[in-house]
């Protein structure tokens, strides 16, 4: 199934996620070599065509690029930090699941040992990968990702966030914080209209179509933050704080929990009390943007 | 301007909102009766057309059809509460904001003075009034919405949610809730990309896509609701309590605020802690159908 015309690539680590990583590879047919702790693992991978390596250090020499998928940074600084010596020359993506102070670090130190390093964040499950619903985050050298992109194009969609190793993980998680914050203001909506009767299939095009349309707003709210300027055009943040009130006492009166609605409001009034009621809501920022009180 | 196919309505109360109603009605050419307790408030409305009323039983009379938009419940109380005999033989259709509590309480009165009622809610800005971008929610009696339908549609885009009259309040807190808890993930996002150097327009396209595809899902996993069965399809909900462990870190290094991450897993912690870990995120309607422990 090998293509002569697509670049050769190495997977590290055959776990659910390395596995699909590696399967996708062979299927838009790159030469590809694989390695796994527990060699068993490399098993399917090599029926459908792939080259198990008998050490790290072979599988590090057989592609210039290798991209490795382990359960969490230490595994990987653990397993390559005995390899140190056949990093140099080598283009590591690291595709493992960390924090933005994790990918710094480990940038830092494959680049000491003559790597060309990248970051990633797979903002999918292993068995979308290879599908365009696949989004995976990459953050580094904007030359390294360019020169490696039609090979990782082979994974989903992949983009660049920019030079700083730990923006990867940092939208992870903000995208992560948006995917659970929409779920939960449906989850409290549709415990709302629970207490009226309404099912969850009934109210949840209400949902979609809110989140949607708000979603269409984030970029011009953006202006406003980045202009540090928010005139209520629309309307003001004690409007809504008192909006937020009757969430609450809704919620109360209907006996569901009233967390989220608190949570709200309490952010709200911070804000209006520092003396921001008259500006409009993304005037947020400045409580978001410094530690809980 | 007035158009003789086009049904007559009175709008009592003439604050920004009502008379953005009523200017509506004029522009779509319904003859258009107006009452104000400030009563300066209708000059500009009658040099468009609208006739004012030299009394509360006058304006009620003009018309099948009556629309209230006032501060409060309170307010609409104690004003037509001393016209309690003109409302026998109208419909009534309180726009006013309030709870589902009051909406079902003022639809009880008002059926008990003769009057047909429907409870509405204005998702919308005075400016939007008359563009489909202004969404009015209404509940009541479904014969009542579909005789005035065609009325209502100058307003923007009108639906009908279902007879019981505390609905259209319902549906408009938990439609808040959503846009405030999307606007609040994308400033917790913002704020931690803005700590390693990302302006929030950059962000914002990102918050943007994870916002409108996660919305997608909501019909699909009010299914999971409604069956009250959560298989782990995609992921389970410890993996997501995982993630949300790392958003905590990484907004305590960063030094932003905190406390949208913690809710975010102390609500899935409660969930995990009664046994659910293994299963889906829609599983948490459990602990959202609940008060707050
Ligand atoms: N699965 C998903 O849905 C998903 C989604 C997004 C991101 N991710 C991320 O992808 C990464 C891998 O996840 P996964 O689902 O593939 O996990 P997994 O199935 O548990 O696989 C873990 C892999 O790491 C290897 N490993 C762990 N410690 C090691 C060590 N000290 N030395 C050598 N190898 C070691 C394992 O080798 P053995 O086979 O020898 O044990 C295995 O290959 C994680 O960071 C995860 O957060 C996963
Ligand atoms: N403005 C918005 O963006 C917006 C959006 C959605 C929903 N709403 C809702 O629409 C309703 C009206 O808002 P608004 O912006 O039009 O408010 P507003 O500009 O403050 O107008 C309030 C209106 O209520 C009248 N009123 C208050 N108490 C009264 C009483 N006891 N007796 C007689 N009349 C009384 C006022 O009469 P006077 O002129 O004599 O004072 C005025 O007509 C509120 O429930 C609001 O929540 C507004």
């Amino acid at each position: 199934m090998n293509d002569r015309t697509a670049a050769p690539v190495t997977i590290i680590g055959l776990g659910l996620m390395g596995s699909a990583l590696a399967a996708a590879f062979l299927k838009a047919g790159h030469p590809t070599t694989v390695w796994n702790r527990t060699t068993a693992k490399a098993d399917r991978l090599v029926a459908e065509g792939a080259e198990q390596a008998p050490t790290i250090g072979a599988a590090l020499k057989a592609s210039p690029l290798t991209i490795v998928c382990l359960t969490d940074y230490q595994a990987v600084r653990e397993l390559l930090g005995e390899h140190e010596a056949d990093l140099d020359g080598t283009t590591l993506i690291n595709l493992t699941s960390g924090d933005s102070a994790q990918a710094r670090e480990t940038a830092r130190w494959a680049e000491r040992n003559g790597a060309r390093y990248l970051d990633g964040a797979i903002m999918a499950v292993p068995s979308a990968i290879g599908t365009a619903e696949a989004v995976i985050l990459h953050s580094g050298p904007g030359p390294e990702f360019a020169a490696h992109e039609p090979t990782l194009a082979a994974l989903g969609t992949v983009t660049h966030l920019g030079a700083d190793p730990g923006l990867a993980s940092l939208y992870d998680v903000a995208g992560l914080a948006m995917m659970w914050s929409v779920l939960n203001a449906w989850l409290q909506g549709t415990a709302l209209l629970g207490t009226a009767g309404v099912d969850a299939a009934s109210y949840a095009p209400f949902a979609r179509q809110i989140a949607t349309v708000v979603a269409g707003w984030l970029p011009g709210y953006a202006e406003q933050v980045d202009a540090g300027s928010y005139p209520a055009e629309v309307s003001a943040l004690e409007t809504d704080a008192r909006a937020m009130a009757h969430l609450i006492e809704e919620s109360e009166a209907a006996g569901v929990n009233a967390d989220l609605p608190k949570l709200l409001k309490a952010m709200a009034d911070r804000s209006i009390a520092a003396g921001h009621g008259a500006e409009q809501y993304p005037v947020l920022i400045e409580e978001f943007a410094k530690p809980t009180p």
